[in-house]
């Protein structure tokens, strides 16, 4: 047995573990997004003492020389012969900025949840039939409830009860009047953010949203990386679930402490979430969403309870999974076809959802058919030589103009760029010409002939037979390189041409399109100029397009509120067509076609 | 902090509490037949060393010279002032005779349990639904059960799985065809015996029986005494939950072995036992069931994950509770109404289970009533100077003529006497005129002038002013005393009472009556000489005795193989009528009537 020598703890560890292996199933903290392969180059980690292998090719990609010097080397290249010591390299990831609101469209409130209070009837010498009895001839029907059952004694040590109610079931029994506090928790469980809202059902509103970040991050970026961590990894499913049940308590913990409400007065929570962190959520292996033939475990709405999830609120609250349509089109979709009332239209809408995976919806006077595509990690910054998350020191606006404008996120010195910054970037290159519409970097000398981009000639960097563009010549550090270009340009080209084989498949016509939605929390970030300069939407569309907000958390809040909307969400996933674009005809070629700038 | 120092091992306790108390919170396996009241003189124990009270009164009562000689003291009286050594008696407890065959009538067959093998389909891409929809487009509907949720990817790696079915409804799949293996047991946990019967449904008949002491018996001989329990320490209630849990675990591996049967293939638990134990069995407070108005928890029929009860038998398993009628006529009591068929009868019969409680039912032209008596544990043995369980060494037959002839229970050198012993003893001795019609034993001078009885005034001894009589002069150990005498009395006055208000109640006369049936454990060992001699059944009815053997356990087996039997019993318990006898008029002097012989 060998062991990890780290932040001045040892853990042990078998030989034929890379560094980034041990560092997850220890639960120390590292990300790695995408799942260990060596591909993004975000697992550094400096190796102070102990064998190792030599540097590999794939490492010398993302090391610079005095990280080299430093033998800085990358967790999933590395496979310890002995024991060793490591640091880690400081992170940048905190005042993280997390986008909570949205618009939320009328409905008839109606929320499942209720309580009555009771004054309990005692049982008698002339009628002492059993305490569950006396409950149902109060009309308290607690049928098969093992719980409930249990809970009679101490009930009826008062002389009043309060009971509550989901939909017309009773659910659990409480001493004493406490109609007063009756709490549900809407959820987000985004790929990346995790979203919790406390709504008051009596007042049925919402009064308070917290956010964080989904702590799964440190296992994959995007679902498919999750998916491939739990497989291979004998605890993998464990520990995903068990780093968002922590998440999902402690926002939990933190909305009760804030508003001074207590969590056993909490007696539901709605989910909305895509697929896959469903299936993690439920501890359910989630393996087959990620080889063909892409199908999920499940996608119906659950009522669970909350206790069973190791969730805690009321210890017999429920969680209540909205309904999905696929692997790849999820709950956190329907919440959203469902706040833009999409099903009900009679007009034309495209809706799109950007992030790591991009899903589409297009309603044609209300026949709903989507698909989706995996857009990579790019738009959010991810995979980008300067990524970073749209913290602290991230670059999130670019104007090129005489002089290249930059806006960071607190306004300090520029440390990288989020994933707007990078669009902006792309952008600004793609209008003025400085890429062409294969996506290349155009060479110095052709841009030094151009009388309105020599200025910026200086910020063409050729080094290593390779490209970049440097938005600051002062700081040549950030810069965009060709590599970025194309992953953005392949984020773009999944997008696009999926929107575009989508409305062939509807026969509808570009121009016939009357609005496009932008959901999801990244998409709020990026302006309508960014989103048509690098083409992921086409130019036509610019004046229809319209920002909705996470209308994931928004549905999941409106399913709290309305028994009717829950029944809506069930029938709007049943009627939802989703269209497998890989086994779309043509569509190879269309994807090409939209690669271009 | 103080310690106790028994069988080589040390144990904390508080001051305060009793030796009976620290031995019993521990586990460390003793009896307490009066529930720690100083009046059973059972938890006999050694004091080695260690600083207690002085010898009480109560203990001199049970203390003979040779224990006092050996600082012997009773448990429960005894509270250590400091650390304390203390040594247990040999108990003789081992090899207990339990009766486990009965009669069962004939009944459709047609079990609430089912299986049934599926080839299963498989997702396409051309049809990537959800792994719960192909589930359910083979009719195998899921409904919201999560642990079935969760088993479905592994499912699905095989081609073929078995839908296990309780009604119509799935609780269960497995992998495979394994609809060979379908067990399930059937359950009757009595205040002192608990029995399992191991049921093959596929072939619909019992295949083993196994039975044990109730192992809660050292927390207190009857219900009362548990509850007490229960009521006074802490964790009471939790440790005669895990004792008949253990117990019952235990049985079933005993009898999963004995038949190379995996428990993972017993699907079902069917349980028939009085309220109380019912109560303690689901882990839930018992105490509204010793105390006026007398109204128990719950007396509905009940099916339960039996995971959540903590039985381990398949993961998916239930345990179902047969109904009871009230406090005191319980489940077991139903059960054996069902398979008397007296719901169904043309005739008056007359119902009884005798027992620490004695359970009273008759059934007039299929209209039934029902009360309960605290016999007490008299007739089974307990809270009788020489009485010991059913075990070897226990007198269990008895017949005075010339010489006393005495049946010892493995034919040894005769311990005590068992229920069946005591109560052959007394018939005999009241049907000689030993003992007087008001229960007294006779005066040595008067026996002696009688010819007749003269060869056993030997056997009568007059000391510190109470009375015994021997039953072997070269033996005076094993005797029956004056007081042993009243405790039967008080029992069979209790029953007689309660079988005579009962036939009142509904305007029966004892000549009407067509049938008396004895049911339970251990009134099958109570011959129909004594049970007439001794008073407990009149002399009338004597020709009119029918032994139906364990009935709870039958009717427990009835339900497990027919659905039709299962709902026959929650009639019965709703038209049971339930007479209770301490407010009907005029019983306080019919009880007393009922004490003579």
């Amino acid at each position: 047995m060998n062991y990890l020598y780290i932040n001045n703890k040892k853990y042990k560890f078998e030989k034929g573990n890379s560094l980034l292996n041990i560092i997850q199933l220890n639960k120390l903290g590292m990300e790695s997004p995408c799942g260990g392969k060596g591909t993004c180059g975000k697992c550094k980690i400096k190796v102070v003492d102990g064998s190792v292998d030599d540097l590999t090719d794939e490492e010398l990609k993302f090391l610079n020389k005095e990280e080299l010097k430093n033998n800085v080397r990358l967790g999933c290249l590395v496979y310890p012969k002995g024991d060793i010591t490591a640091e880690f390299i400081k992170s940048e990831d905190k005042n993280h900025k997390i986008l909570t609101e949205g618009y939320m469209p009328e409905f008839n409130k109606s929320p499942m949840l209720s309580k009555k209070a009771f004054k309990l009837n005692k049982p008698t010498l002339e009628n002492n039939i059993s305490l569950e009895e006396i409950l149902e001839k109060q009309n308290i029907n607690i049928n098969n409830d093992y719980d409930i059952l249990k809970s009679i004694p101490s009930i009826f040590e008062k002389d009043n009860c309060t009971v509550v109610y989901l939909d017309e079931k009773v659910i659990g029994i409480e001493c004493e009047d406490t109609t007063e506090n009756l709490y549900s928790i809407a959820l987000d469980i985004g790929t990346t953010t995790v979203v919790a809202s406390l709504i008051d059902i009596n007042k049925q509103c919402e009064i308070d949203c917290e956010s964080d970040i989904n702590p799964q991050k440190e296992y994959g970026l995007d679902v498919l990386s999750r998916i491939n961590f739990a497989k291979t990894n004998e605890n993998g499913l464990e520990i995903l679930n068990k780093s968002i049940i922590d998440c999902i308590n402690s926002l939990i913990i933190k909305l009760c402490e804030k508003n001074n409400i207590n969590k056993e007065n909490i007696y539901e929570l709605a989910v909305a979430a895509n697929t896959t962190m469903m299936h993690i959520l439920l501890k359910i292996n989630p393996n087959s969403i990620g080889k063909a033939p892409y199908s999920p475990v499940f996608i119906s709405g659950k009522s669970i309870k909350a206790m069973d999830l190791g969730i805690n609120i009321s210890s017999f609250g429920r969680a209540y999974l909205l309904p999905g349509v696929s692997s790849y089109i999820g709950a956190d979709i329907v919440s959203g076809i469902c706040v833009c009332d999409l099903h009900k239209t009679k007009k034309n809408i495209l809706f799109i959802d950007i992030g790591t995976n991009g899903e589409i919806v297009v309603s044609k006077n209300s026949e709903l058919s989507s698909c989706s595509c995996a857009a990579g990690p790019a738009l959010e910054g991810m995979n980008i030589s300067c990524g970073m998350r749209a913290g602290e020191g991230a670059i999130e606006n670019i104007k090129i103009g005489e002089f290249i404008e930059t806006k960071v996120i607190g306004n300090t010195k520029p440390k990288g760029l989020c994933g707007s910054g990078i669009i902006d970037a792309i952008s600004e290159m793609a209008r003025l010409k400085l890429i062409g519409s294969t996506g290349r970097i155009n060479k110095k000398s052709m841009i030094e002939k151009d009388n309105n981009l020599k200025h910026l000639s200086e910020n063409i960097i050729d080094e290593n037979k390779k490209r970049r563009f440097v938005l600051d010549t002062q700081n040549p550090q950030i810069a965009i390189t060709q590599s970025d270009i194309r992953q953005v340009q392949l984020a773009k080209g999944a997008i696009l041409s999926g929107f575009y084989a989508l409305l062939n498949s509807m026969n509808i016509d570009i121009k016939d399109l009357d609005e496009v939605i932008i959901a999801g929390q990244f998409g709020k970030h990026l302006s309508v100029q960014s989103l048509v300069g690098v083409g992921i939407i086409p130019k036509e569309l610019k004046e229809k397009i319209r920002y909705i907000g996470n209308s994931s958390k928004t549905g999941a809040i409106m399913t709290l509120l309305s028994k009717d909307i829950r029944k809506e969400m069930e029938c709007i996933a049943k009627d939802i067509s989703y269209c497998e674009l890989s086994t779309e005809e043509g569509y190879e070629r269309l994807f090409t076609d939209c690669l271009k700038f």
